[in-house]
């Protein structure tokens, strides 16, 4: 039958041309169960990244990587290609640490607007390249646009000059930033293969490695409005990226915490800026200060600028009971060209008139909420985006009045919506009312803030 | 994280139209280990083949089928679909039931050339879709065109009238036989996606359902020439072929064959149409007689014209004996414009002159042969394809003279290359040096001509 190849022959094909590895073996080689090596796999992104392969070989080879996994050598070699397609960023010229957080997404996630300028203050150097919220999860550079004039698009040499001075300095992936990722997580989307730890991992830290930061603080979440559902899942991940960036010689922990519902009371773009700035004052919600203290004590001491992580803990609280982090955050704003009137005046952010709340059916206690569907009442309201194209609308969102383990009356507000048309808030009300539930008897254990600490290949359990 | 899609949220999507459904959902399925329905695998052949959903996105399918595999249901539904992507031809104006026979594909296989004729001759209908070499392994086609003037590209109708006059005709796949086939293949051949019991089975069961046969007799071939060198897997795929046949209306049985060493003594295109002629003419090698004398019992049973398999065998026999297989061949010839007189006098065939003996290194006893290098040394010699453009040399070809369990004498020739050029017999005989390999002890046994019979889902070792 003609379903037969020569390859394995010993017909002579000297005489032709070759690149140094044929696609069709390597992907066999991945579908049959083995171990690629480093110049397998980089050769696979490089010529991927350069249209010399085409988009089905790779995509074969993408599902063969998800059903079949990989080393954590092959990993790292994935990373390392995905890493230097493009541009890495030498911040060797700043004379302090450079150390990032980054989160894998949730609902009301602002932790980076605070951390930035608290870290900062701390005398460390923040270089965070950030994304756009798509689906139901938020993202930082969206709230960031919230402050009119706020520049995400600077240049590399902006972006320099600006951590320079303040020490922080929030941009967008440029597009010379691990160009293969953008290829790659393209055909991912289109091929049912973005769901593999792997290739999670490699695209992220291929990101995240660019920005040329020496320590990363990884804030991975886990729970209903989290994109990894499971603990198990979170864990794994986690484990994956702190390797990862430990075999480049960075310094890594990651964090799991729970997504279960909404940080903070705010979820929306200004109104989340809002909440941050009452957080760099000293106040805001007890879970939002609680995770920012911790995540900043980690960066803090793997930077180098605490002992321990307790004394880490204690200097984020000191940047911001000082005034200092905010006053960084107020100089980050102005260079990146944003009106600091609004940060002066938070009520002159951007805001949505129609308020609008959703009450509790009944009385007694909030046992659980769907976040992903707070999440996407957020992006039906105009908040966020189902398609990349999708333009955002910074002023609308939700107050999360209560939370899992709250008691509450039968009519009392749940939440509130805060809307421009009665259309979208009408849809916003039907995913926020199914969202919650509301049980005679409260939860039988409220979910912990931090399930696990993921450091120096051990798994902690709490905070640590 | 930007990782994440809306597709499972509350969303209203019902403004947009859509096709019956989402390819990506179709992919995932399969990924997570799911069975797709008949409407969903009709779905992605129906719009791969039409150009509606691209090559990537069915590569990724292709690379999880063949991982996560398929239940039968879904491979009668995969093969249904394929085959109804063209022209499935209706021979039910023929009188007698048609019967067809399929190999896998082997080295010196060439029972269809004896096989149409006998059966033909003993009233059944032979409609023969057949294939090209390609790899190390021979095709019917390049065979039957070293006849000078013998046309494989009939047009249906000139199909019909040569079925109808001398009851066989063998034909090549017109563009219209399962054209999904085609672009599905195309694209397994790039994709590592080709090594696939499922996918292999309704690949071919689609094309040879389309011939409109009632009874199809298969040779699954393996050992070290065939496709499936592992027994087990030939088994594997028999059963697939048989139960699908089955499921689709057809009388099916499957031969496990050996193609431990080359079948018969001739091994290249004109040469091996000399062999066939001896055995219709009731000679030949024993090896060949006896296994075409099987396959033509099975097709005369399933078709209805013998009660038994051994009457079968006898009537296969007695047409043979009787000269009547010859002249239905010879028939079949001149109406395909062959040129008869080369049937008459096989001599006239086309033939190289530069003959070489490839001599044992040692005496002792032929222990085993690596019949794909066989097939290989003919590849090298012009008589193949390496790739599917590449042209044919009808008279190249091998004259196996020594096969496993042979006594050899020191010098005494294993085999002669028939050649042209000086260089392409040199390579061959590095070739046949390495496939013989010859031992003091004679091989403990010598391999079976059949290994196993697969009929009405019982598999019976031996002959039956």
């Amino acid at each position: 039958m003609s379903q037969t190849n020569v390859s394995h022959t010993n017909v002579d094909r000297s005489s032709a041309l070759h690149p140094p590895f044929r696609i069709i073996d390597l992907i066999r080689k991945k579908r049959d169960g083995g171990t690629l090596s480093a110049a397998e796999i980089g050769y696979i992104v490089d010529a991927y990244t350069k249209g010399a392969v085409p988009d089905y070989q790779v995509a074969a080879w993408l599902m063969a990587v998800v059903l079949r996994g990989m080393t954590r050598e092959e990993l790292a070699a994935l990373t390392h290609s995905m890493l230097y397609s493009g541009e890495v960023l030498d911040l060797s010229f700043l004379p302090a640490p450079k150390v990032d957080k980054h989160s894998t997404g949730g609902v009301g996630d602002k932790t980076s607007l605070v951390l930035a300028p608290v870290v900062a203050a701390g005398g460390l150097y923040v270089p965070m390249i950030s994304g756009r919220g798509l689906g139901h999860t938020g993202g930082t550079l969206d709230k960031l646009e919230s402050i009119p004039g706020f520049r995400v698009g600077l240049s590399v040499d902006e972006f320099h000059r600006v951590l320079k001075a303040c020490g922080a300095s929030m941009i967008g992936q440029t597009e010379k930033i691990a160009p293969a990722d953008r290829k790659l997580y393209a055909l991912r989307d289109a091929t049912g293969t973005v769901e593999s730890p792997n290739l999670i991992c490699a695209s992220i830290m291929s990101k995240k490695l660019a920005e040329g930061a020496d320590v990363l603080v990884l804030d991975v979440k886990t729970g209903s409005g989290a994109f990894m559902k499971k603990e198990q899942d979170a864990i794994h991940l986690a484990e994956l990226m702190v390797e990862t960036g430990e075999r480049m010689g960075k310094k890594m922990v990651a964090l799991i915490t729970n997504m279960d519902q909404p940080l903070g009371h705010m979820v929306g773009n200004a109104m989340e800026v809002e909440e941050c700035i009452e957080v760099l004052h000293g106040g805001g919600p007890e879970d939002l200060k609680e995770l920012c203290l911790h995540l900043g004590a980690w960066m803090f001491f793997l930077g180098g600028a605490a002992k321990t992580v307790a004394e880490g803990k204690q200097l984020a609280q000191e940047m911001i009971s000082s005034g200092r982090a905010f006053d960084s955050f107020r100089q980050m704003v102005e260079l990146h060209g944003g009106d600091i009137s609004v940060i002066d005046d938070p009520s002159r952010l951007p805001s949505a008139d129609h308020h609008v709340d959703v009450k509790s059916p009944s009385s007694g206690f909030v046992t659980s909420i769907n976040c992903e569907l707070i999440g996407t009442a957020c992006v039906v309201l105009g908040g966020g985006r189902e398609k990349k194209e999708d333009t955002v609308d910074h002023s609308v969102g939700t107050v999360i009045r209560k939370k899992i383990g709250d008691k509450v009356a039968a009519s009392e507000p749940l939440c509130t919506i805060h809307g421009h048309s009665d259309v979208q808030v009408a849809r916003a009300k039907l995913l926020l009312e199914e969202s919650y539930k509301i049980s005679a008897e409260p939860p039988a254990h409220k979910p912990p803030l931090i399930h696990r600490v993921i450091y120096q290949g051990e798994s902690h359990k709490g905070e640590r």
